[in-house]
């Protein structure tokens, strides 16, 4: 297990933080990142104004120990989805960690990523369009040490990728990964034919494009029913393999290795099982591309992980790391509070903040489970809570959030904080 | 009405952009934003990547025009709620096109809009915590040309205020406006009796903070049902109305005028009329807050805009402003398309967004009415086409969005454009 600072997870601490960032106290003149834990702040204390979104270190540092046991128990590769925190800190850290590649969710993030020294990218969507087709060209021209992979799925797509790397001047293949997608979901081919016939304009494109691999994404697949999705899971890993199986070695001469991707943070378990007996006459890699069992969450991984805890998975598990902060702002009606954080603070697209504990200036504390977030706007959230609860104006509120990837993205820095919530540390990040 | 500079809206582009910002061309070393219309960047000829956002300038201008004669019309002030785009140089352009102040939602907010040296703030909203009454206080203090407005809805809220306006060690007052609200609403005091009670609150506390005026907002009534939702506007206005007549002309004795002010974006012409006739006998100020009518939309605020037009607005409309391009990355089925956008990238929290038109490299466009947005992941968008389309890998397709206030949010830096799509000039936002 690769070593890890519990210290410090920000090696370059040079960004300048002021009061313009949310999350600053008003007054603060700027600084750099890297001595924000002599600062002496204290999230219990108030020493930083609400809302705010906290990192806890600890949780961090367990998780990452968690899921390298995962891979190492499996003999997985993982190449943390960083769209998730868009954070260079979190990169570092996970790479630090064992993490064998990056993956990106489209050019602008390669683009950040490499401004931080990222050497290993996969980007795990189609590279489509002018600007970001040179961009790569050009990268992978200037820098012999770059390693970057992305997704292929149609003869045009094959087509158009080749053509703009032939007028830019490419000086080595792109390594691509073929991409098997399932009816009715997001991209990818959807028949063993299909896939055949991008594997033929490859051939055509050899100049330009090696074949490195297949990949899919089972994390689209609806959840509604929990059980139907498992069947369906399993059944579009079936297919991924079949994929891999129809393919000839020497559509692989290119690479020393073949790739063989999937899995998202919900059903890393299942494809792990899945992957594990794999046959193919090459030497390969297997490369989960997780990116939120890094912080986890409180509704929506919560419930991914009590499945894959039913479906097996030992060990420790993973822990909720974010918790986004708010004040009690207004308590116009019984039992309803008006707090002080909105669509601007935490994720909303699945499920909404699940308020955790109350806190009060002489530091009591009170357990929130009975109370319910029913709605946000943009700046506003409405809380429902038990009569009988003593909650005032002023009270802090933490709840936790439900996906992180739409959690980090309404933050541009994130204290990170110990158990005693000073705060150790903190993050920027690039969205 | 306010000259109004058609040529830039920048005055102080010193903000260096580079390629880790979201939209612009990998490899591009630094700049300033003010030198970005010497680029000779165009969004047709993909001198930009996309996924993208831009703000077509002329629209721009004419809303701000639109808006200008409705408020000259009807003898109403506006303080834009910039909340909406968080963007100096938009809140720049609001103030020297005549907007009277800049509305914000939370003290992070008035951070902003005071490092760039906005002079009068309107905190729609209770000002609560320790530190966000801290810097209020310190920043009042310190700059005596500094005026500042809050909202109080409760007893409480008036104590805890004053308390910490006390030991903070506030030098004059802060000016605040009683909330009403509704019954089931948002903040505000749902009786007159809760209202007065609050006023009785705050002549105790006279010495920390002065009654400035009423306050409401009526734009998070539900629209569901357009004819249910203008009889409650109607009503919860009439209920504003009452509740400034029932305070005591004494109780503003601290101010030159009293504030009157509701009005988000989807109803100015219902407060316009409901607030025409308005009696008291203190010179008054009636103060719309809306924020979107800057850029509009396509959906949502457009569907507002056609009730406006159907309860009689007259005169030029508001126009949509905001564009989201993106790229059609796959194609894997009959009529669908996926596109390199998705929730990092344009709003989805009333509707999704709507195709407008394709473009292709020959420049060949397409009017998209036809197709539709079903789904968005967190980087691709779901698109159904006729199959009769002609649509292709590569293709670019312009979107329109509903709701600029989860639009603004998505992006760090936003192109200016002019009606050919050269970029003009560019924006930054402080989310």
């Amino acid at each position: 297990m690769a070593q890890i600072s519990e210290s410090s997870i920000f090696p370059a601490g040079e960004f300048q933080l002021d009061d313009t960032l949310k999350g600053i106290p008003g007054g603060t003149k700027p600084f750099p990142l890297s001595q924000i834990g002599q600062r002496g702040w204290n999230v219990l204390r108030e020493d930083l104004p609400l809302p705010l979104m906290v990192l806890k270190r600890s949780v961090l540092h367990h998780n990452i120990r968690v899921m390298q046991s995962f891979l190492e128990e499996h003999g997985l590769s993982l190449a943390p989805h960083a769209k998730t925190h868009m954070s260079p800190q979190l990169v570092q850290l996970q790479l630090s960690s064992g993490a064998w590649a990056i993956t990106a969710g489209n050019v602008s993030q390669v683009q950040v990523f490499r401004r931080f020294g990222v050497q290993r990218i996969i980007l795990a969507n189609q590279l489509v369009g002018r600007q970001n087709v040179r961009y790569v060209v050009e990268d992978l021209n200037a820098d012999r040490g770059f390693e970057f992979f992305c997704l292929v799925d149609s003869i045009a797509g094959v087509r158009h990728l080749a053509s703009l790397a032939e007028q830019f001047g490419l000086s080595r293949p792109i390594k691509v990964l073929l991409e098997g997608g399932y009816w009715g979901g997001r991209t990818g081919c959807r028949t063993l034919q299909q896939a055949c016939e991008v594997v033929a304009e490859l051939r055509n494109a050899r100049r330009w494009l090696t074949l490195a691999g297949v990949e899919g994404f089972e994390g689209s697949i609806s959840r509604d029913n929990p059980a139907e999705a498992l069947q369906q899971v399993n059944h579009y890993l079936g297919f991924l393999k079949e994929l891999l199986a129809a393919l000839n070695p020497e559509d692989f001469a290119g690479v020393e290795e073949v790739i063989f991707s999937a899995g998202g943070s919900a059903y890393f378990d299942v494809v792990a099982k899945s992957f594990s007996a794999l046959e193919f006459p090459v030497p390969k890699r297997i490369v989960l591309r997780s990116g939120c069992y890094l912080t986890h969450d409180s509704r929506m991984y919560a419930e991914s992980a009590k499945e894959m805890l039913a479906r097996g998975l030992r060990g420790p598990q993973l822990q909720a790391a974010l918790e986004v902060w708010s004040y009690v702002q207004s308590i116009p009606e019984k039992g309803s509070a008006i707090l002080s954080m909105g669509k601007r603070d935490c994720p909303y697209d699945y499920y909404l903040p699940t308020p955790l504990r109350r806190y009060r200036s002489d530091e009591d504390t009170l357990d929130l489970s009975a109370c319910r977030i029913t709605r946000l706007n943009d700046q506003h959230a409405y809380m429902s809570f038990p009569e009988s609860l003593d909650l005032r104006f002023g009270d802090r509120i933490a709840s936790g959030i439900s996906h992180p990837c739409t959690a980090f993205d309404k933050w541009r820095f994130i204290p990170i904080v110990n158990d005693e919530y000073d705060v150790v540390d903190g993050l920027i990040t690039h969205f």
